[in-house]
């Protein structure tokens, strides 16, 4: 076996990460305003990622009803709004982002949405794109990020993509009600998972059955009220 | 509900899609030239894409041993080499890149690895980065595109993230095993591909138990013998 890790030394990569940097650092800049904004209003911002299909809205749809205040929802996706209708269905207020083509959100586009709505003391939750590398990248303005895997997607993934799992703050392994029919190593996940992120708790949920969420929804109204205090 | 659509007649965006153009343009040449020589060796190229956890590498082991001619895999991860041992321990010859954070391959990575490689008359699959996205954009030296979608990540995926089932060739449904324990509507999936991609064929497999694979082995052993004999 061979490894060819990413040379950044030829002038070709030292370009485009100088480039990358500044975008990073533009990027963070507005995100730090809008999260003061935010905060200042008592809205509390849940940057909400995970890979395609992994069940992001079919949690919101469990989460969001459960809390202790109103909740609105900004709905990132390339193209479409499935979610949003899901959601809106729901009666959960929701914003849809299309970004035709972006593999991400970013602090602008939020920025820029957020300066529309009229959000005062209430969660707000912000799907971006079912993507389990590039999001992890991009802060937006959040308060936390909740990260969403799957047992289907199976239990390497935190070996596979590092940073998605390093950077959040909590994690929901969504359906469980299909454990039996896979091999999910959940002592393998955990492990993989601690060794990137000492703190982060770790909730089993079913999107499909309503199972688990409990304890995430607990986590969620505590952290607001620890941050929000502040 | 509101749509916001990147806006590219602002300064920022104007100058980042300059210089993206010029990144593809510079991605593409190299590509261009790996798939020429690669073709010329009588090389049949496979560009292996879709989401974390969709089955990539379970597919490879069920495609690989039924071909007519040996096979090479190209296995790409952002870190870990967990899918080049599982291939191995099949005696499947494989090279693990790892991109340490990148969110695709691109075709300089490809044509360095190939180039050390000394590969003749067989197959070549090149396992793309777990991203439903980003892999869609960049040629990397194919001869066709081969994208894996599966069950529990839900039907309207090719609503959602249009530009991967647009550029494919082939397309799996992985995990059909799973069929009866998801909502998964198979009309509304093919008919979502098919405004997209009106011809590329789609087939229900299952990595688990090896179902379903015969019909996709058989196109691309003659797809790989008319682009090879011309």
């Amino acid at each position: 076996m061979k490894k060819f890790i990413f040379d950044v030394n030829n002038n070709r990569q030292s370009k485009e990460i100088e480039i990358m940097e500044s975008v990073y650092a533009r990027n963070n800049e507005i995100a730090g305003k809008t999260n003061a904004e935010l905060t200042k209003k008592g809205v509390f911002v849940v940057n909400v990622m995970g890979a395609p299909g992994v069940g992001k809205t079919s949690s919101l749809l469990q989460i969001i009803p459960a809390l202790d205040r109103s909740a609105f929802v900004i709905e990132g996706d390339i193209e479409s709004d499935i979610d949003t209708k899901k959601l809106n269905d729901k009666n959960i207020k929701t914003v849809q982002i299309n970004t035709g083509g972006a593999c991400h959100l970013d602090s602008r586009l939020i920025a820029g949405t957020v300066s529309e709505l009229d959000l005062e003391s209430c969660y707000l939750f912000i799907e971006n794109i079912g993507n389990l590398v590039c999001p992890a990248e991009f802060l937006i303005g959040e308060h936390v990020k909740l990260l969403i895997s799957n047992v289907t997607e199976g239990s390497d993934k935190p070996y596979k993509y590092p940073l998605a799992f390093e950077k959040t703050d909590i994690i929901l392994i969504n359906k469980w009600d299909l454990l039996e029919y896979v091999n999910f190593d959940e002592a393998e996940f955990v492990e993989g998972v601690r060794k990137l992120n000492p703190a982060a708790p770790v909730f089993k949920v079913s999107g499909k059955t309503g199972e688990g969420y409990g304890e995430a929804v607990n986590w969620i109204i505590q952290k607001a009220g620890q941050i929000m205090k502040k």
